[in-house]
């Protein structure tokens, strides 16, 4: 879920105009998805609106508080190189948990099945799940099924949500950045959104290229016991530009990275020049950003790298504490360039 | 859910016939969805597959256990007389959580909306989710949003995903039917039923007839205080006919039921007549069936009728202990019928 930079002061929005309608960059994850929920979804909800804006909500469960998150997912082509839907939506729901400190323990998943899917693809997907799960550490506790006419949806879409034990006073938000902090990224941009772009649309860049799609919390607990995290988050759909404004306007501060420091796989760099796309936009699976206690920087990256997961992890940039709620990229010829979410939508149904 | 009876003899299943597909009966919540469960779905799963198969699972969180359930939304229309997806979206999983006996603490939302819906009928779906949270005191913590293409989905759908708050030992199962036990229903069956089928195919039976769409966690709380409850279900899809066979195996017990004693209000018997329907498999939103200590079933039933949503309840049947997992239906004309889950798909798309 985007966050919304200043929740606190929100005031009544305009009306909504006759005829607005529901568009692809609704579900971008980046500026549109920020405007559906500040100016239609929040509003109606009023009162029972959620009372954060993390990855995970926190809820008090009687003896303690747990992290809760859902996602839905509906990427396609339903199977893509390195992974495929049922993969996404465990690590993506596990990710989410992990991101705000969370231990996560067990996952429900909700699946919407298209008439005529042939039964040995369902098989395929959740065998899939399962071995995500295992990887993870959780398991599926509950679950539902519904069925709707030819048609009527597209293969099938998934929905997973999560919760996890969190340990009272651990919980991370976007809103933790200080100024001062170090800014790590666990690996290189991009792998995910151009995989799955690849296989929609055969433009044959799969024998080089899989998603990166995993899930992230060992590799999280790993730098929770290495030093002091601040904030954390796994920059998926709208990429890693939109999640550094979201943290930067959560937090207050400004965000300084340098687009020298930034792994980008050679296959995506190309796949982005070719096709025209910003890699800092580009959706992610695998892959964290976390804003560290500088004193802590050296040993939480040391401990990143010998993970699975964070063998390429790097420092990205630092965070200061002016112009607030901005994200610079110091580009690669010198310039100084101002980042902002991702505007419209680049790639559709990509989680 | 439904319960599969033995999941503790649990064997391999048939494989698949290659060429197999989904069909719309897999949705119906009744035969067809079992055999999809248990012959798809948990052999898939493996050692990732849920522990146990309530309306909720028991999830442990640190310092405590907590409800956690999930339930897709995809009823059509989109409103009908007495509710819409987004009442139904947050009562159905409000419901799930109340009948093993937990608190219903918060909801997850995630949408799935297709290109083109006009915000406003967005709009008027959340604020129906609002009211429903309301009523039931919870509030939605989490949420997602994705959008797909015109055409590869229809309209919106919705999945709500709920935490409960449990107290220790005092979870409720559908294995806790005893031999003795009373049976009793909160109200009239078959209303939500007939009320969207009606709205769908514009039958006109709207002037009378209403979905009874409501949250039931008020009511059972009260019936928890009042006396000892061993076994409690929501009939949704399949009915009460499938709820009751889902008690009967899970528990292992023989249920009778007299059918003089069920409460039909007359425009759902006479669509039904009319329609070839059996009001036993249409499905409810707003009625519980418990089994209760006998000893305890006056007060229980007193404390229903003082309530809201349990001002018709009725004492339906008894307990006991053969012929086990059967269901026994006392007919109109005095004889005796055995009682099978729903074997297809009556109604698609009810919720």
């Amino acid at each position: 879920m985007p966050t919304p930079p200043n929740f606190e002061n929100f005031s009544c929005p305009l009306p909504l105009q006759p005829g607005e309608r529901v568009v692809l960059g609704h579900g971008s994850g980046g500026k549109l998805s920020y405007d559906l929920l500040t100016r239609v979804i929040l509003p109606a909800l009023g009162e029972a609106a959620p009372r954060g804006f993390d990855d995970s909500a926190i809820v008090e469960t009687g003896g303690g508080q747990s992290a809760f998150t859902t996602d839905s997912y509906v990427v396609r082509p339903l199977f893509f190189p390195g992974g495929d839907i049922g993969r996404l939506a465990v690590c993506g729901t596990v990710n989410d948990l992990a991101m705000i400190g969370a231990e996560p323990i067990a996952l429900s998943c909700g699946f919407v099945l298209e008439e005529g899917l042939p039964l040995a693809t369902l098989d395929r997907v959740v065998r899939s799940m399962r071995e995500a799960a295992l990887e993870s550490g959780v398991y599926l506790a509950t679950g539902d099924t519904k069925v709707v006419e030819k048609g009527k949806a597209d293969g099938l879409f998934i929905n997973t949500s999560g919760i996890g034990r969190l340990l009272p006073g651990k919980s991370i938000s976007g809103g933790g950045a200080k100024k001062g902090d170090v800014i790590i990224l666990s690996g290189a941009i991009g792998d995910h959104g151009i995989a799955v772009l690849s296989a929609r649309e055969g433009l044959g860049f799969e024998t080089d290229l899989q998603s990166d799609a995993a899930p992230l919390n060992g590799l999280a607990a790993a730098m929770l016991s290495a030093g002091e995290v601040h904030a954390m988050r796994d920059p998926t759909r709208g990429g890693l530009a939109t999640t550094l404004c979201e943290i930067a306007a959560q937090s207050g501060v400004c965000v300084e990275m340098d687009e020298r420091s930034i792994p980008i796989h050679a296959p995506v760099r190309a796949a982005c020049e070719m096709l025209g796309f910003d890699p800092l936009y580009v959706a992610n699976e695998g892959k964290l950003v976390a804003f560290v206690a500088a004193g802590d920087a050296g040993k939480i990256l040391a401990a990143m790298r010998t993970h699975k997961y964070g063998v390429e992890a790097v420092v990205i940039g630092r965070v200061t504490d002016a112009p607030r709620s901005q994200v610079r990229l110091r580009t690669l010829i010198g310039g100084t360039r101002i980042v902002d979410m991702l505007p419209g939508e680049m790639l559709p149904r990509i989680c």
